[in-house]
């Protein structure tokens, strides 16, 4: 079995925003030359997950949307009726107590999962035609790092 | 290390629904011949998900009901005033433009997560007495295609 | 390649609660002794998942309060009208027509995933700084169990 371990570090202009992958990960696989397996992509932090989705400015921008109304933050109005009622009954995210203001992104985390496994075919990354691989930023504008693990043969 | 892949397609009657897929996976096991290991089941689709859960027909009625409120579609009615502000503020998805009507399914493919890994413990799938495996297709009447990896010894 | 596998029994005192795994993890890379790989941690119930946040109860208890106005339990009145309109338009959940009372549980397994997949450098969990494992029990207070599967070399 042969392991190949690659991290990338991001730091992203917008405090929520998606980031093409998919080459890196291809990327990895070649110079791991594994031609039968599978590649794990992660997120190493909490604040932030991995999408397999179109390339498509307009999913994105409608994902990210809904996301703030779903998983409100609090640092600016709620979107409508529906994002205030979903935040927190305390007023504000108990996580905010010990100064951070990111609560929200926890929630985007969980809702987005933190890691995808793409399998290995062939020596190419098995998706179908409109599958891309996201980086999926919740709380940026500062360095964060992802892991990319290949395993196979 | 021994890997095996198989494709199913999927054209479901129901635009919306979750096919029970664990014997199609334990299938491809058996056909691996792989005793300890794991099997990736992923859609190759970004408007489908993969479901362990109960096969309870009550379930996936309810599962689908209330992924139509959170991630509503658009080409019908919202179920109610939540369904109705969970939509885009545009009047729209923003997908849409290019003529499109599965906005809805790529945001819950994101809810739902577009795979699973089964472990595979002395040759069978390593599952809790309840969990089957489901296809879930948020946007069918049309060839689907997923992708079953089996990875092990 | 080398495989072992443990298996993790909860009895949470609380119907939902979110319990720290990441030892118990590590404890199982420790006696694997694979260095390179990758280990699966699978909740083998429908009405529980595994979450990889911070260890900071804030989160956690805005976590379990953020989910039961998505996915409302029906035993208690709803948090607010959000809550109140994303129940199941029957009255009550379809599974529960059985004798259930754990609809909600189901679907917060939809939400936060029930698998994550570590990966696994030199020996140990290739995990961000605050990246923590946890199991996530929703519908808890009975036996309930989960499968750690260490794969490598």
């Amino acid at each position: 079995m042969t392991s190949h371990t690659v991290y990338r570090t991001f730091n992203t202009s917008e405090r929520r925003e998606f980031v093409r992958i998919t080459e890196d990960v291809q990327r990895a696989v070649d110079e791991s030359g594994v031609s039968e397996g599978m590649v794990l992509v992660s997120a190493m932090h909490i604040t932030a997950g991995v999408w397999v989705n179109d390339d498509e400015p307009g999913i994105q921008a409608d994902a990210l949307e809904w996301l703030d109304k779903l998983a409100p933050p609090s640092w600016k109005e709620p979107s409508n009726e529906v994002a205030r009622q979903l935040l927190p009954d305390p007023g504000d995210y108990r996580h905010h107590r010990g100064g951070e203001d990111n609560g929200d992104a926890h929630l985007k985390n969980m809702i987005c999962h933190h890691q995808v496994i793409v399998p290995i075919t062939a020596g190419a990354l098995d998706l179908g035609p409109w599958q891309a691989i996201f980086y999926a930023e919740f709380d940026g504008r500062r360095d964060k790092r992802l892991v990319i693990k290949v395993l196979g043969e």
